[in-house]
This record gives structure tokens, sequence and C-alpha cells, in this order.
């Protein structure tokens, strides 16, 4: 004891960048994974949850995020055994580089195709900022060795009921798809082989969502003078050379038949971009057929977001109602979950490439949404206070708790020093508590309970009339034997 | 590319100690914990999920598993910034340290008891053994701020209810409690003051459940010779001395009144020591009054795992029914959940002490006995797997899969190469599929589709005369707008 008063005492606080979440946080994000995860399996996914932790050789780098290539990874080096210099182990900064590890591991055990699902956080080693947190949650569902665009734009279908499932409407999401293979054509139409400038173009394009279509057109030009009042360096392409990549970005027209024209037309003579434009054709074609038209999911060049990652049909959803920014603007939500086509993620450890599509829905993301329509974060529901008159009846309190419980009724004892009873109801306050039940020494003699109803409570303190308050009174007291009954009664009245 | 070429390839291996979890495995797991969730709901805790990153100055030392004292933890340096050098940051190694963080970090917004619960994997960087992994599944609920034992009877009820509402049956199972304060109280009277000889003697207690009355009787004595061989040195009590030790652990008696009168003859005149055996009445009688007999929870001063750490009631539920260990021999399946009461582990931040008491269930134990019982781990429910036979008309096969899907029967199509049917044939066969679906160009033109019932195909192949395999074929021919009401069908039938 002596010890520890000479050290300081720690501080209580969570790592900068990593925050805790507190009850309905925690519930309705369980809630929401459990419903994703029910459309995961109705589309035949198998789950699978690797550790959050793998070597560092394993993970390797394969962020997806162009926009961020200084991300790192939590990391640490294992003690040395003997002369063996320990491995590097990190935490896991996605889903889909276990992925690529797990399969190369047991792929003489799983089937193949291999459909997996995964949910659980991630960690990224960067700079938190606000609402970015370095602890975050993924879903993840990917279908391993399907080389048909079927199982591309099966993910897309899926992704649109999923989306519905979890409570957004039809017509307040869409599913926009492009094809990286598209890209490659009209680049191999311009002349750009692989290289440097090619790469450049690539990062040019995955700015479109922020600078539009002019800015790209400076970028791929001379450069441009950004917000912040910095000059950023063009690619350095002539005006006729941006021409196709400006026209590959707003290919979108009403129809997707005009969209695909377009394309084509793009494209020219390239195999691999007229290959692109036929996967489009038949990603649409197939979820047509299944009734997922272009008010669900859209054939949509302008989707840039890591295209320069994925090596096919590329996906996002992305949410079209609007909101109010911090700065009261309105905006549409926007992404919320993304994905692809990746067929070289396996090849690093097998040497053999294996055809992969997935997709990731950014879980946070998705739960603001779901608050924002009011889908989830209503009433709290605290448990029922029994509250404690007499710290020697104690075992009738808790009697009473039982068989509320039993009732399948949330219910607790006040277990803080029943001293002050303002506390006592201060606390059922705090809980969210819709009732508190009473029982003193008259009552218990008397055999009955004082049943107070916290949520007409509230209301009446706030608006009440005399005339009402009289009429409906807030607290009353009711046999001992009735307490389950009357309880359940004021619930379903409170819930209506 | 070139560069890619140069570099060895990565090997594809969870990092020592650590395993990928595939199907059933994670999704039994989900549901065990969503039932718990829900009786610890029921008794009005709220769900906590704090980071798996804390800083290692917040963590301390507070591993209540005194066997393990060399127990690490995954820990590296963060980034330093400018002069001030990085935090020490690590992976949680249980949920109890963040508890105890979390509560001092917002205890001015947290309502007083704070009842949460938490599950969650945890780390340990320790030596993995068989069966032994460095990443596991912990499940707590604790009370924080309520002193009375009420809150500790209500753990071992709550513990009792959620055993019975996961699958292990009453009478399988014993929720057993103990109290540090009894055991302080004989260590008072035998006038062994806090110091080095008490903590031995505390170290000494832990092995009973390894070593027996006998074991610690040595051990307190001159020593003793272990199972390797090797000579333990005793604490050097003599015979005298160690005596009401061994009263105390072996006290338990056939019903809690005589257990209770033992307990309170050794520890005479200790104050605390009566207040122990006070606390372990009180708990007693106020789970009687519920209905909690000795049947389901009861006093059992043998009860020693973590007696060191905890300074009250202490709680064990041990599984009782009997099962072979890896050598054929019979024994009990042993220790799920175990907990107590720490008053002292928000003191280190606050300096305040703040009683809490609480339980962790071993999730993956717990998983186990249930896989023992024939609760979980049963038939795998594979999809319905639409085969393709005709590849341009993926179309069709989506449909057939969409519609099955509505009616909320998991399909998919198959998505490898279908060139080969009987690849087709084994991808069902591997993911346990209970039917699969065949539409050749025959089939088409007549608006019929091929069932086959592979559950009772396995059968028939395994052990079926003529007449059977005659009577009730396993592949059959219906209407295609009979598909889904069939496939219902089948599936209800296998199912019984």
């Amino acid at each position: 004891m002596a010890k520890q008063k000479k050290q300081p005492r720690p501080k209580a606080e969570t790592p900068k960048g990593f925050r805790d979440y507190f009850g309905p946080e925690v519930t309705e994000r369980a809630e929401m994974l459990q419903q994703i995860a029910r459309v995961y399996h109705l589309y035949g996914f198998e789950a699978l949850e690797s550790s959050a932790v793998e070597t560092v050789e394993a993970l390797g780098k394969f962020l997806p995020d162009v926009d961020r290539p200084n991300e790192g990874v939590f990391a640490w080096q294992e003690d040395s055994e003997g002369d063996k210099p320990g491995d590097w182990l990190a935490l896991r900064y996605d889903l889909t580089a276990p992925l690529a590890r797990v399969y190369a591991q047991h792929r003489n055990d799983l089937p193949t195709p291999y459909r997996r699902y995964a949910m659980g956080p991630v960690w990224r080693n960067e700079k938190p900022g606000p609402g970015r947190f370095r602890q975050f949650y993924q879903c993840d569902a990917d279908t391993v060795g399907a080389p048909s665009v079927a199982a591309d734009a099966e993910i897309c279908a899926m992704l649109s009921d999923t989306l519905e499932q979890v409570g957004i409407p039809r017509g307040d999401y869409i599913v926009r798809v492009n094809n990286r293979k598209v890209l490659n054509g009209v680049l191999e139409v311009m002349g750009l082989e692989e290289g440097e400038q090619r790469d450049a173009v690539l990062r040019t394009i995955d700015k479109f969502d922020k600078v539009g279509e002019e800015g790209v057109r400076e970028l791929l030009g001379k450069g441009r003078l950004d917000a912040s009042g910095a000059y950023i360096d063009g690619v350095g392409l002539s005006d006729d050379q941006a021409g196709p990549v400006l026209t590959f970005l707003t290919a979108k027209k009403t129809h997707p038949s005009m969209t695909l024209g377009v394309l084509r037309n793009a494209v020219g003579h390239s195999v691999v971009g007229q290959e692109g434009v036929q996967e489009l054709e038949t990603i649409a074609e197939l979820l047509a057929a299944q009734g997922y038209g272009p008010d669900r999911v859209e054939i949509d060049p302008s989707v840039v977001r890591g295209l320069g990652y994925y090596t096919g049909p590329v996906f996002e959803a992305e949410l079209t109602f609007e909101i109010f920014d911090e700065k009261g603007r309105k905006r549409q939500f926007g992404s919320v979950a993304g994905g692809g086509r990746y067929d070289d993620l396996v090849k690093r450890f097998t040497g053999q490439a294996v055809p992969a599509t997935g997709v990731s829905i950014g879980v946070d993301r998705l739960l603001a949404a779901l608050r924002e329509k009011g889908r989830i974060g209503g009433a709290v529901e605290g448990p029922v206070v029994v509250t404690v008159m007499d710290r020697d009846r104690m075992a009738d309190y808790q009697d009473m708790v039982g068989e509320l419980r039993r009732a399948g009724i949330r219910a607790e004892v006040y277990l803080g020093n029943p001293k002050n009873f303002g506390n006592q109801m201060k606390y059922a306050d705090r809980r969210g508590s819709p009732i508190a039940v009473i029982e003193g020494g008259d009552e218990k003699e008397r055999g009955v309970v004082q049943i107070k109803d916290l949520i007409l409570g509230a209301k009446i303190a706030e608006n009440a009339t005399l005339e009402e308050w009289k009429e409906r009174p807030s607290q009353f007291e009711v046999p001992r034997a009735q307490l389950v009954e009357k309880v359940r009664e004021i619930l379903d009245g409170q819930g209506s």
C-alpha cells in the first residue's frame, strides 16, 4: 500500500483516437450487424472470424484508399526465441487482407467458390480527427474463386437487399457500378501505357468526387490552384488527351443502354475496354432480370473510389436522401459501402491469381444514416426500478423483480445506498426507467404496492393542466398480486 | 510487378497462438452471446464496448489468475510527438481493467450503481498451448457502486438464469459461493498478519483445486513432492496452525446452515470474519427467497480461484455433468464462469474505493460444454444450390435463387466454372446443401426443373434396398412454377 501512494495515479483515459460505446450505441450496432448477417446467410455466405492480430508479412500493404498512402498499422515485434528474432505482428487494418491470408492458408479445406462474410473491428494507426477513430467496424462479404461477373451482380443485388433489410427504403439509396477495365481501355486508346503517367492519371481520377469535372480537367492538364491556395501540379496531358478520360467519367446517361453506348465508343478497339463494357452490360442484364433496375443498381462511370485498387467491376452504395451538414447546408448523405473485383490478392501468397469480388459496409456510417432516418435511436428502454424503502426487506424487492423478469419485463432493485429516496428516483430518471415501484412498511402491511408511471409523470410535470393531472394520476396503488399485470398494462400504454 | 517477383512470398499463416473460426463456430458463439446479453439486459444491465486498445498505464497489472504471474500483454509504443515520447499502448487482457478505466473516466455521466455488461475478445501474450489461444472471448457483467451483498446475490441468480437460458439444464450446473472475508477472519484468528507468510498461505490455498486437502496440508507445513518429482517448499506452519485453514476449505456440509455454523466457528472473534459469514448468510437467504436453493447456488468454501484477488464474496459456476477427458477418463466438466467482489479497482484512478462485483463467463468453455450436451453443433444448414447447366442462362438461375430467398430459403447459384457438373455436385456436398436444383435445356423447354434431395440421396446411397430406392426417388421433376413450394416441402421433411 505504501508503495502505491508514491506512484502517481494513472490517467483514466482512452488512448487518443479511441472511444467507448455505451448502451444503445452497442446494441443498435449489434442488431444491425445481425440483420446484415441474416441477408448474407440467405445468399449462401458463411461466417468467418479471423483473429485481430496478423503477421505484418501476411498483411502486406494493400489499402484501397489511395487518399491516405501514409496510413499505418499498429505493429509490434514478438519476443525473440533463442537466436531467432520475433515476428512482427500487427492489428488488421481491414477484413480483406486477412481473407486473402485465410483463403491461401485453408484453400484445400474450403469450398470453391468460397463465399464468406466477416464483421468486426479494424484498426488504423493514423492521426485521429473529429468523428474519425482508430478503431472502427467493418462488415464484408466476398466470393473467392468465382470468375464470372454473375458473382459481381450478386454482390450488388445483395447489397441492395441488405440496405433495405436494415431500414433504408428503396429510393433512398443507389448502388452504382463502374468497371476498371473500361478505364483501362480508355487509357489504352489514349496511348497511356502502364507507368508513372498512367498512375498519375489514376490518382487524379480518384479526386473526381472532390474536385468535379473541371478540377479533373485542370489536374490532368497543367495543374490547379486548390482551396487552400496551394498550386497542385497537373499530369501534363493536352486537352485532346484528357478528353476521353472526362468522357468516361461523365458517361452516365438516363438509360443504361445509352451509358453503355458512350462507353463502347470511348474504349474504341481496346480489347480490355470492350470486355469491361460487356461485363457492365451483363451485370445490368442479370440484375434487371431479377428486378434490380436502375432505381436500385445503376451503371455510373463516375464511381472512382478504389478504381486504382480493383481489377474489374467496382461498386459503391450511396444514400441519396439529404441531410444538413455541420454548417447547416443540405447535402446528400453519401457513400456507405463499396467494393469490387480484385483478382490478385491471393496471388501474393500462392503465386496463383484467384478471382475474388466483394463488398465492405461502413458500419458506423450506415448506423449514422439509420439514426438520421429515425430508424434507430428512439426511446431508451430503461428497466422498471423497484425502490428500496426498507433495506431489511431486500428479499421482498428481489421477489418483485424476479416476477417481472419471469414475465419478460426488464427490471431491477435499486442497489445503491437506499437512505435517500430522492437519489433512487434520480437514478430511475437517469436510467430512463418507465416505471418505479414503491413498497414501504405501510404498503406491505396492506398488501399493496405503489406504481409510478415515470413517462406520464414527466409529461404531466411538463405541460398538464390541473384537470388532466387529476384525471390520470401518474402514481397509483395496486394489490401486490397485480404488480406484473399492472406494470405490463402501463408499458403497453406507453409504447402506443 | 518486377519488384514483387524478387520478394519471397509471404507465408499464409495465422500468428502463433491465434486461429480462424469458420461458419458455425462463429454463428454459434454469436447466438450464445446474444442469449446471454438478453438475460443481462433483463436484469437491467447496459451494454458497454470499450476499445481493444488501452494505455498500458490504464491497464495496470490486475490479472486475477495468480497461477500465471508472468503473463503479459501485447504492447507497443506510439510514435513520439516532437519531444514527447509516445504512450505505451496495449491490447486489453480482460474486460475488468477497461471497466475500471471507463468508470473512472465517465463516472459523472454514469448512473450509480452502474450495471454494465461487455463481451468481446481479449488478448494474452503468453505461450500458446493445445487448446489455449492468445485471443479468446470473455463475457462479463458487473455492478459498480453497489456496496450491498444484494448485488452479489443478484449476480449469482443471473449467472444461474444465464446458464439455463443458453441450454445447461438445472442439475447440470452449480454456482458456488465463498467469501474472502471469511478466509481473512481465519487467518486473523491464526495470528497471521498481512505480509509474506500470509501471501504464501493465500497462494497455497489457490492450489487446493489441484492438490486437494492433503496437498494443501503438506504445502502449509514442511512441503511436498510434486508429481514431477520436484520438492516444493512449504509455508512452514505447524499442524495446529494449518488446521483452521483446512477446516475453512472443507467447511461445506449438506445444509447451508451447517456450513455457516462451521465457518462461524472457524472465524471465532474476528470481526471481518464474522462479517464475511454474515454476508454469506444474507446471500443464501436472498437467493433462497427467490427460489435459488442449494440445487442452483450453494455456499462452498472450497472455491479458491481468485480468492487472493477479490475482496469479498467470490463465485464460480461449475458444470457438474461428466465428460471423458483426452485419456478416456470420466471427469466433471468443471468451471465455466467466475467472479466476485473487488472493491479497490477504481481506486487506482480516483483514490476513492468504489464497491464493485461481477462475473466473467468463459465463452469458449461454455460453448464446448453446449457441444458436449448436443445443444449446438447439429446439422450444418447449407444453402440450396441451383446448378448451372447453361452458362448463357445465368439470369434464369439467378431468378430461381431470388424466388427461394424471398421465401426465406437459403439459396445460391453455383458461381464456379460450370463446365464440369460433377464439380458442382461436389461443391453442394462440401457446403452441406440439402437440395440441388437442375434445369438443362430440355427441362427449360418443358417448363420443369429437376430437384435432387441430397440428404435422402446420401441415405439411400448408404443403406437403401432397391425397393426403397424405387419407392422414394431422391430426384424428381416438378413444374418450374412449383419450385419454391416443392423445395420447402423437402426441407420441412428433412427437418423432421
